[in-house]
């Protein structure tokens, strides 16, 4: 079972997609910082950007039901609180890919180059019809290439 | 077009049900109070629960496909802001049905008593298959019963 | 106390602020399209999206402790469902503006052109200090001039 | 760095606490299952539910700035995919204390016994005004203390 080390993330300068986004009004929790759950939504929308970079948007996939990617593992480590108004750079910095299977290591960065979070999911990638295993589509081996060994 | 007076909502001691929830950590917005947004999700909450009271709970009306109730309108006022922990009630406290629509008015009651909040929803039967409209299910309509003048 | 006609929100072409995003995975419900209180999400990614341009950013109210506008009331109408994917620019089309409060009208306009919901949301200003009521900032006003008759 | 093995989590039967829940209509994303960072959502229900039954309630930590505790890490392994209306239990299954630290693991336990899901967060213990780290509430080691070895 691969996983990538937390460290190397950090460090990590590589990227093949980066989201940027801003911290909403509504993401800050009543300690006054983003919430904890809410940084797996700013991992899904570097996710949904590079698949739509890819060539293989998820929207498109779900509704000709070309595949689906149900995730068996997500994690994230806290390094710097994040604040409401906070610029960030979420970036698909690392990549791991397998027959049917690949895990995608993402590092939040703010303005001023602080890694305040980084994390990792695991995708599954089955038929929708019949719910077996399929390969990983092409495109997106192809796209993260780079970020391959 | 019919719509409940807030003011009527608010000092109305009506309920044919009410839910019970306590504000969620990550409810709090980065002013340091629920998101106005969220108290929809609580009137939600009393939906769903009413539904599930009446005989016709909302995960079997979609898995079945007997019918959907998808929203025309909703609308709420804010008269006292809700914060981290505290225990609310929901209740439904007006109905007005017509032959393909019901409009259900809900009240957000503070543990001491205060009517923090009101606000109301407006929602249009269909059948799932033709997307037509449809009759309002008898369950519903005798529930509300006891709301309707 | 002032509202928009709905029919008038859906049929202007006004705007002084215009925020594009597009629908998320986690936006959709359990009948497949966006749930109804995510469109008051999109309502406020125009709202904080507006203040920035208006030279009086939320997140720095806040931190400096300027002002805050909690809202009075929200609603919204919901004309066609939005579904994953869908590109939306949230318009601010309309406002309204008095001595301590402001209202702001909504146009949630689809790539196609389609107008598939509209809202409005009253804010009143106050001084986070006293909890008393303030002056709408000067910016704000200028800002929302077109808007007004 | 101790971690749980998430096959250990899986197949425990241990509990200090169990939070139901109902997977709620919004919860669920555009692939018709609930939305992955949604769980971490579900585990901070038991977390807050817990530490009212410890008698260290949150909101009351949080008003009277007595500790805080962020997050250092967070994680979770989907088994089967959540649906809406399923009834949940989401125990505090596991618990690993130090000085100024604590594991917890949950197990998400469906009605008809399924574990669909297990995960683990990493709280740090701090004390609000000097964001020094602080000793973990005697309370809440009590409480943990019929999971700890």
């Amino acid at each position: 079972m691969f996983r990538f080390d937390r460290q190397e993330l950090r460090s990590s300068l590589a990227s093949v997609h980066a989201e940027e986004l801003s911290v909403r009004f509504q993401d800050i929790d009543a300690a006054g910082i983003v919430f904890f759950a809410t940084v797996f939504d700013y991992f899904h929308a570097a996710y949904e950007g590079f698949l739509r970079r890819a060539g293989c948007p998820l929207p498109e996939a779900l509704t000709h039901r070309l595949w689906a990617a149900p995730l068996r593992h997500a994690e994230a480590d806290y390094f710097a609180p994040l604040l409401f108004g906070d610029q960030l750079s979420i970036h698909i910095g690392a990549a791991h890919v397998e027959e049917t299977e690949i895990v995608l290591g993402y590092r939040v960065v703010r303005a001023d180059g602080t890694v305040c979070a980084v994390g990792q999911t695991v995708h599954t990638f089955v038929n929708p019809e019949t719910r077996k295993r399929c390969s990983v589509p092409a495109e997106i081996v192809s796209y993260l290439a780079p970020l391959l060994g």
